[in-house]
């Protein structure tokens, strides 16, 4: 229910609507009866960022974990960048347009190259480069991507070897959001795996808050020559806890055994029976998503018939009576709620 | 314990080592298994928001939840200035010397005047408004204080009134960093209520990290002329948390009864406590301290000792053979711990 | 000449390739000879001042004056906005292409919408409104023109009077770029003064540099809300002059009587002379420009060709064949100069 | 005179009362009437460049010139350093103290150290270096010293040799701010040329402002390390004039042959005359000035009396009943008025 009291359905509106999952919440519990170091160097932090690193298979690597997705992407955005220069991202990157301009705070300019199913291609960096040439304009220096996208689709291996290419090439950084790499790695088709995420990337991070955190983010900076001074950064932006064990110990839960994945593909198995279920009632679907956002496209009257039964986004428009809305399902998201989501739009659109 | 396994006793290094009190973990847990709107909007954060206007009987008042205090004081204050504005603060305040220059990365200096018993004066106010005067230097702006102070020590009602009047004589704005105002409200000789603060500042916050919740603090907006579009502004600075709820819904357990003031009790009882057993030991005390952290002078050659035992903060020289340290109590800390460490001293000191 | 001693013709690079007017050498070396009070407050920058109000008919109105025109748009954008506000400008706006991310520097995202002509349409705008509307995105703020426009083309009093009224509707404010205004005032077609320019924005600034001063644009604050500590914020930026009457004693010789309307009038004059010539010659335009900068289409060998004998920019693409240059003339172009280039023109392109 | 129409007597109130020296207005009249190219790329630049590296004996060194003092510091700094880190200089420092927080403005803190006559030491920049040891605190980077200081005093070649061994051993950059390098150069005592001065800083500027032009500072930066990128650093600052040559020739007439040196010689000249004739009426100095800027001290009513005669600065309190006033001269103060002012002084204090 999403605070209103006209829902009968559960919410589909994203993927942050539950807390944590239990036992990341017993890890919590524990280890607030301890003693901890503070800032992020308590033994919990530190253990939780060893499991990372040894998942990476990247030993020189350095995690630090911070608070939201938002956060983690201007500190290191800043972090790396000299004043003039900028960031490529897609027209869709929430970093272009969803942050309230954090990036520009910190004074970078965000250029932007349009999107193909929510992907950055090699052409997109390419005609950007082309006319960021003198100093007159901002200077390209790190190419944004997330995965999964905004759009809830998945870069293949091949994508990302080709845009790391273009970036060794042309003295480019590599960064990848990863709030919803969880359910990236745990779709059906992803051929990348965080080896490949780290071996392919100077850093990317690793998204708690979307995948059964009750917040939290692992930064894995991948490139030794951007490591050096990042806590002094994480501190002047306000972004070190100061009971840094409340991000690391639920780290740790989640990369101690295999949760991180599990949860990601709890996400997805539901998303996907949702997409099934609407397809099989003869929903359309903006794009064929593999992961735990998808876009069904809906007649505005059944637009407004949903949103009193539920919660969602609106999306996009799709034509002069239809648009596109997004569901979201979560590591939290139970089958027969699902179901009755699907009902209930059969119900509908009949 | 601090890391090194070399600490038979308890550490008393901050109010941060323990994590949160049962009753908001208990929240936690049952929120957990909820759907909640997203980014503070939730039926807790409102909640919790309300309970605290309410305390504070300033009914336009507007509430943030926000993560830490790095964080608080920034948002702020670069929210409530314009580029030219500066801060006044007292040169031991924790925005002068203990935030990696934050409040500067946004653009806005720092001014400082001598501490008194780590208070700020309104002579020291007065002369760095006669000092500042033209547009070539900054335009003194925001006095910035904070209570209980950096010393452990309080404010009390007619020095804030006099603050606030000299604020309002020199369109100043005042603005209270109460990371620890837990400790202050429950004081012995406090005689600020949280109804006087609110009247008497422009802003302030009040700190749940130092005082029982995992992490999170409530900024207390009570001019409305600073209110307009700080969603927007704490978006843009990362510090909009999507599960708004794991700050809201500890502060509901904080001040849906006394708990908050409770929590600050507690940790004052344990230092006082420990201040009374370190004196009667023939331990001479920096400053008499009415809160929850206190100051003792120790040789070198104790504070070594100590070292090897207990884990706690190097404050500052005192003579050729002796320097102050800090000892933190918080909500946690049993009266056996400050019993074992008091018994401690005493054996070394003898 | 451009310096590598290949071009036999004049250059047309720019509007900026000349010092200063002699009658505005005159003066500095008239002033050089008093003493003057520092940083603006000089007689020669009061009085231009004054001179410029007057014209403006705007009694309330604020001038100062700044070294160019980058300076001049970064430090009134970031003195009007605060942090999460953004621009609203054409994709071709100099804001938004050619100025290394000033803007975006002082922490504001520059909007872009399609440009018409290189004008900003009420279209552009409202577009960028309705996908800008929540507090995780931007909140667009100040809308951004130039005149003339980066394609040498003019806004009429009907444009500028439908944006003024957008504006007015949304709470937005109106920044006029006039690095060329003087180009603007005198050219053929113009149906605006500079009362009508002042009258129907918040702010603009009149360029001095590229009509024919040796640096300096006068900012003109017409709005008072956003007069505030304004030179606080121009020595803050590093804009204000130790001796300010280098720019106030040429904005004096330019507006004592009519040389800075001569002055576009002039530059235009050639560059008509100059399109007329190469039209004449079957030279094709990519569009009808009324004032200094014109832009001609010519295949890739007559560039090249050229490009041996003048200096000018490199504008754009047209077809697989052609591509468009730019021609600028200014205050100093003599009418052989121009007769030169289009004598040469004429024998490529027979 | 200096406005109010009351002073008999010539300004001491600083050195940028006057305009240009007449061999520089030569040289701006006759590059007005070239074409040149645009930012600082034009043959007068690129000489006046050559003529400074010659004469600093550095050839990697990379010179830029920029508009006024500020405008360089804010540049220079901002380009050096990472948000996190921090500049020192003297509490007494224009950076400190008179630039409007230009510095904070670009996210830097500035650390002060006591002065002693007006200069920085070794001992001051350890005790910051002691002081800010953690990740919690500013990095100290960058290490500011002015020569001539705000106090008209001069360094030593042996007073630099150790602050930048001290950097040296320490990882810090060495700044001079040299807006008064011409009198510095000039002065009885000095020890330092610009070869020692090249080879004692990573970087530092010549200022034309205060020593006979327009306007105008030359930053030579002569670590290598430094020099990436600075032209779109300042291009983004609005710090790159369209019109470059006009600083650059105005830079080429100072350094082509000796009157760089000679102006300031003047001006150290007509100062010392002015203190010694000041003496010699029984007048107390502040401090012993070698320099163009002089502090006298005066009774309270004797201040009064002279500010209806001449413009100065006030200074500094003195006594219950005196007060510290500041003469300065400049390339162009007559030794008459110098005489004139003796005279009226001397009339005063009898």
């Amino acid at each position: 229910m999403d605070g209103n009291g006209m829902a009968q359905l559960a919410s589909f509106r994203n993927d942050y609507s539950e807390g944590a999952h239990p036992r990341l919440l017993e890890a919590l519990a524990q280890a607030s009866g301890e003693q901890n170091i503070g800032y992020g160097l308590d033994r919990h932090s530190l253990h939780a960022a060893e499991l990372i690193v040894a998942r990476c298979g990247q030993p020189q690597a350095q995690v630090h974990f911070l608070a939201g997705g938002t956060q983690t992407n201007l500190l290191a955005i800043s972090a790396f960048l000299r004043p003039h220069e900028a960031v490529i991202a897609v027209d869709t990157g929430h970093v272009a347009t969803h942050e309230t301009g954090a990036i520009e705070a910190t004074g970078h300019k965000v250029l932007v190259a349009p999107h193909v199913d929510g992907k950055l291609t090699p052409d997109g960096v390419r005609a950007l480069l082309r006319e960021n040439t003198s100093e007159h304009m901002v200077k390209p220096r790190l190419v944004y991507v997330s995965n999964t996208t905004e759009l809830g689709t998945l870069y293949t291996r091949a994508e990302l070897q080709a845009l790391r290419a273009l970036c060794d090439a042309h003295g480019l950084l590599f960064f990848l959001d990863g709030a919803r790499l969880g359910s990236a790695l745990a779709a059906a088709g992803d051929d990348l795996s965080l080896v490949d995420i780290a071996a392919l990337t100077h850093a990317f991070y690793i998204g708690g808050t979307k995948n059964g955190a009750l917040l939290g983010e692992a930064l894995v900076v991948v490139e030794p020559a951007l490591q050096t001074d990042l806590r002094y950064l994480i501190k002047q932006r306000g972004a070190m806890l100061a009971k840094g064990m409340v991000v690391g110990c639920q780290f740790e839960a989640l990369f101690e055994g295999g949760l991180f994945v599990e949860l990601g593909a709890h996400a997805n198995a539901t998303a996907q029976r949702l997409q099934s279920g609407l397809k099989a009632a003869g929903v359309p679907m903006l794009i064929d998503s593999p992961s735990n956002q998808i876009f069904p496209v809906f007649a505005h009257a059944h637009i407004e018939a949903l949103a009193r039964m539920t919660s969602f986004e609106h999306w996009a428009p799709y034509s002069d009576s239809q648009a596109v809305i997004r569901f979201v399902t979560s590591w939290a998201t139970r089958p027969e709620s699902v179901d009755a989501l699907i009902h209930a739009v059969a119900g509908l659109v009949r």
